[in-house]
């Protein structure tokens, strides 16, 4: 329902003795596939020998049993899911981008968005580089390998790459025998480290992976740290590998992006969003008999907005569980029942009673009326609507799909106008200053809220400049 | 999760004018998809031009764009949703049923099982019939037609072909003119018609496919009842089509079937559901923390539960959306991480706590055994596993797909023994007096629970056999 | 090319122990897929358990390794190709037509048309049956079934059945212990028996078929003629069936459907192209360098013209080997191109010479005139074209697909007026009179050229407005 | 049957203004299919956007009508189509590589393989390159993009970056601006260049790609010349691109690969052919009855040998129209029906006649084996076995798959000994000094008959044991 989204989740793997790591490897992406459902891929490493297979779709139609056992057995593997739009043209941005280098063989696996992309494409072209995507993945490749030329080891080419990129990157390389797990300097996007019960460590984007392989959560990746891990089981980490940084976590992450079970930089996700419920009841307070979440998440935080506010909770509205990526309203004129396909009002829940609604986010203003307007047609009495987010005002340039500020309701509307425009009878938004409580005192970054960006603004303009021009020339 | 199924969904639609109908059923069957995920079809009546497709896989697979944009406009239409085992084979018991007869054209779709079938099909092999499937619709088909020869109008046929049948049906008669629901006289299974806002008529098993598709609630079909629509927009009702049975709906489709933002028989699902809760927190108290339910069809019974008890409400299990019909986890093998991949626990509400776990039922105990598990592997205290229906411990004649008793494990243990065996610290399941108040007090059929048919048993009997007997010769 | 085609091809075999009777099924069938490329499917008989799978397609599509593979062992087998339009709404025609029946299960599979169809439907119809189809296949399994309730064997059915069919059947019935052959008094389409190296029987309809296989011509199954297999090895013919007809094979068997390596009641298609060729050659001689045939059909009948006229034989066209049925030039103004990217000439052959041109038909002149000018733009300096057939004037009544009347260009206009449409220097047909001689002068039903129908016209108009009602129902 | 294979099919437009050339270049690569089944793609270039879609597959199937509908009208397009091996792993080395670089976009298809391939990716490896397939075509868009940093126009930097390249080539470029063509100066593979009616030009492999997009041939592209058409319309060669060499043509362009429709270098296929017959008459007379070809390619060569030695030339084997590329005997046990299959004899031909087969290659003999088993099976009397190339006993290095030498029979056996391994009555391959004159006394390779390479050997060697490399690291 939201308009905003992610670019990707990231999952890797070693074991010490060669294992079916294709089908572990497709568990890890089936956990990671709310984060990226246009494409997913993996590579599987048998001692050195690299066999990848990506594709547009989601991981169970990508990866079939046939394409499954057609993997050998190894010892480490990379994973990854994407975001993105339909296409037939855009596999080749799916990952992991297996390249064949002086070296030696390289996969890669990246989550976030380098903000000075543009500049390092344009510096690599000169020296006479080709590009086979628009992906920033194909970037920071050659960034490695060449640095792989003038270094003694992986490792080392990946400690002098990363000091070259700027803006978001939680990122696996993974070369013949090492597996190598680096987040960037900020730790805009998150990933954690785990290990397995018979040896063996696993990265993932987030830790809802790591149950669902049966690893056990050892700690997060801290900002700016690399992690290596060797064939022989050795984990080596390096937290110096570039100057220190603000932490700033993406605080969308905790609002809509990531999994109410995972837990990220040592918050609970479902914690967080109850938090912001919390919060959301003290700032906004509401006279009503009951209160409900627009699934699928928004219903922690109506759970904590309930608590807080004493209002019972109740379940107001159904999710046709078979709603797919794919589904389409087959024609223009008919669209206007997709939100109906989707949601379904309870009657018994809602008629005659004063509701609180709670959701994630108002993007557009599109959907949220249409979800007031079921509610009135089952009778609801008054509607309030409640918002686990502040407002978005601007871009990101980290790795989230904001739609362009046109588009954007709040840049255009105060809050009252917003409420008239949805048909609530009363709107709020989280407060800003509410957010750093969200992580427990953590800093996060808020730029799409607050214009308040973690790195330098130039770039990120640039950058912006620079990707129009490519999407306008693949299109 | 339960191995519990329905046989079938039913959509029906009459417009005073032709109208892209295809499209309007489809969105119906999207509403009904959770009572049939094996295939799919629809029948499209254009002045008398019938076209039909029909198919194994979800409505979403089957009706792509293509697909529908194939259909012509029409004033009528029929839709089913199937339930049902995997295998190419099946196809052929798709519905709807299109048949061609002396007097012309016939579609038909039904939901429920007749217990007579083996009987019937029996004297109508005598007289020279012949059968394409194994379905009972086939049988319906049959008797209609012969009816049709011997009277005048295909609603005589269809009132003469009633008198015949036993069991369970719920059905819609689509005819070059006419568009006929019939419900058989106990109601077993659900049905109800709505209209729509610029006249016409819609029938549905459930009312979330009239919501669906933007009808207004009219009615349910009454047990034993005919409606008959016809091209000029009268809506003829006949509620004496055969004598008075009992009226017993299928205490199932509160419990486990129906979709909770559906009305059956007057008796919201949802608040069934929420009664069940709250009588098991009277049957079985629990001293605990936290109430969460197993998604989807154990939360609005933890919210009863919670409510009656006051012990707070959690959110305690995330079932991961992307679980579809097709998942497979890879080999034999690995299948210890099915559970796993479709539920994940939120340490943050069970650790260290007292949970009260809902479920909607118990069938070999091998899921609720995995979820136990996982719930302990998170963290739970104590873990007070409550079921919102009593055991099973009988067959279902009438359209309700029980593993054979054999596999029950009720059939077989007491209940501190499931108990033991699932690993629960306690056990309760809702007791059998308090089936008849979820419904606010309306006779329903119990019979799986208490053995109770409320048709012939031998007829039943002599079913089963031969339902082996087919599917024997099937497979 | 040519826009004549027939329905069908049928295939059986019987082994006295089980095999992987699906692959050699499929081996049949691969080699008749010339008779019919729309659809196509089998039943395996294990014991009297049958498994049936057909669908729209060609064999090597319908039947992919994963389809074969879920077949069981069998001892008896039938299968069936089908000619046809596209359309997924004609699955439900496809063969083989299996159903259950008071004594068992039967499957059946049918090449040609009966001239009674209407009449023996509506008296079906009459009696209570309903019908799935609309094929003739459906019919003769009503007939056969209703027949086996007054008989006390499935051969005293079919013998009871084929006397009230009128018009072109050859057809393989399976019931759980027999396999039986029947073909028509008249003996329109062909059928044929082989004898496995290991024991058991095979029957096709074109002895290409039984070489497919490794089976051992044993000879045609007589016009009026049933052949009983069973399960212990006996083979019983009955070639008292019904009353002696003329028999009259169909001539386009020879000079168009078949394979030219079959060899149909006792005559080798291959020799009666020739002959053709030959004949036409003393009919319609010519002043030429070079004669060439259109591939492929042509390609035999210019090698009896050369042979006969002295004059050189050349490879004149190449015909692209990957034109598939699905092929689709994309857009109407391109179909301009279709016949140039289906056939090429050679330069080499034809530049400067009076080419002798061969082809099989003329039906609507569309496509001779495009070869013609294909050759024309090569630098052919006169072109005669030769037809190894008359021209169509009639429509057929026994499973051939001649277009209507009004597309047949020799319905409209003389041979001159033909030559200059199509834009040779000069055109000759086969005289009528010479088609008894392309069979060994057996006698043939050359009804589509002289209007001499072997069985009754008066059936066999109700027929034509009878299919024209169904097809119009259809769609 | 046979077991050498080409390495693929190029073709390339330009037209005045914007046209629906995707579909026209879709016609030329159905033309060009025979010279790659295993993958095909496309680039069209609309104004300096390029849209691709490649895929592992037959034209047929890669560009369904929705594909093709989805690209834009444009001015020009490249195409190709790939030979090769199955393997979902592979599409990467599909072909137009599309890359990204400095000076803007480039597509690059090519034919032909470097003999200094390893070289060449070793030292651009050196200066940082990676390498995303393990692909000629790859390299050699490396090269030209690196050279264009150092060069004012795209037609510089082609020139600089032949003369770079050791092997064969025949490769189109298309810049945003200007289309390419290249031929390597050895002139190893076909390239040709013809006009369309209304302006324009077009480029292929094969003239018969000319033919089918109504295209007039205007000439072949010269050994070591390029040509460059732009966008307005004017074409400029510059036929001393690098310095002169002996052209070589491979001469298997002749005997097998090409179509005899074809006219490469000014020789017709088919004439070649049939020459290559005539002369094998001369040097391996038979004393027979009848002449027969394998069908497709023996039936030139037979025509020729029928000419030359007066014997009759007959109609002897059928083969299946319906044999696709993923046909698949089901199981290892049955696949000794596959030449069955594919391969009917006619017996009305051969049988007892002494006969001689005329095939094109015999590499390891099985398949001929079994064709002489096939005519014995029909009743021929004799079989002389006339073979239209000289034994194989040299790898290539120019874009040929002969298969290993171990594989290969004529390394290991004399001409009588093979003729009693497939058990034929007599056997005669084509001389050497023959071969010239099939191509009316030109130059041509013959280096897998003779060992004599034109160009480096130790170049070759290397480059045999790194492509045993990337394939180790790649399966």
């Amino acid at each position: 329902m939201s308009m905003i989204h992610e670019e990707c989740g990231v999952f890797g793997v070693m074991t010490p003795q060669p294992e079916n790591l294709a089908h572990l490897t497709y568990c890890g992406l089936f956990a990671l596939q709310h984060r990226g459902q246009e494409g997913c891929g993996m590579t599987v490493n048998d001692d050195g020998v690299f066999t990848t297979h990506k594709d547009l779709g989601l991981a169970e139609h990508v990866f079939t049993p046939q394409v499954l056992s057609g993997f050998p057995a190894g010892t480490m593997a990379v994973g990854h899911t994407r975001y993105g739009t339909t296409g037939g043209n855009q596999r080749r941005n799916c990952q992991p981008m297996e390249v064949n280098h002086r070296k030696g063989k390289m996969s890669l696996v990246h989550n976030g968005n380098l903000s000075n992309a543009a500049a390092l494409r344009s510096e690599l072209e000169q020296r006479g580089a080709i590009f086979h995507s628009t992906s920033d993945t194909e970037i920071i490749a050659y960034i490695i390998t060449q640095a792989r030329l003038r270094t003694g080891s992986i490792e080392e080419a990946v400690r002098l790459a990363v000091s070259e990129l700027e803006g978001a990157f939680s990122m696996l390389v993974m070369s013949a025998q090492k597996l190598i797990a680096v987040r960037d300097p900020h730790g805009f996007r998150p990933l954690c480290i785990g290990t397995l019960p018979g040896g063996g460590y696993v990265f993932a984007s987030e830790s809802c992976a790591l149950t669902a392989v049966g690893a056990a959560f050892l700690r997060d990746v801290e900002p700016g740290e690399m992690i290596v891990v060797t064939q022989d089981g050795r984990m080596c980490a390096d937290r110096q590998l570039v100057q220190t940084q603000p932490k700033t976590l993406c605080v969308f992450e905790y609002i809509y992006f990531a999994r109410p079970d995972s837990v990220l930089d040592g918050v609970s996700v479902h914690a967080a969003r109850k938090a912001a419920g919390r919060m959301l009841a003290a700032a906004h307070p509401a006279d009503a008999d009951i209160v409900i979440g627009v699934p699928d998440s928004g219903l922690d935080a109506a759970l904590g907005f309930a608590e807080a506010s004493g209002i019972p909770y109740g379940i107001g509205l159904i999710k046709n569980k078979y709603i797919g990526r794919t589904f389409i309203a087959p024609t223009q004129n008919e669209r206007v029942s997709a939100v109906r396909l989707k949601l379904s009002p309870i009657r018994e829940t809602v008629a005659g009673r004063r509701v609180v609604l709670i959701d994630d986010s108002i993007v557009r203003g599109t959907t949220s009326r249409r979800i007031v307007s079921l509610l009135r047609d089952a009778g609801a009495a008054e509607i309030h609507m409640r918002i686990s987010a502040p407002p978005f005002l601007h871009p990101c340039y980290y790795g989230t799909d904001i739609d362009s500020e046109e588009n954007l309701i709040a840049c255009h509307h105060t809050v009252p106008e917003i409420a008239e425009m949805i048909g609530a009878d009363s709107l709020g938004f989280l407060p800003i200053d509410a957010l750093p409580q969200l992580a427990g005192s953590r800093q996060i970054c808020t730029a799409c809220f607050t214009g308040q960006y973690p790195t330098a603004t130039d770039r990120a303009e640039s950058r912006s400049r620079f990707e129009r021009k490519l999407h306008a020339a693949e299109n």
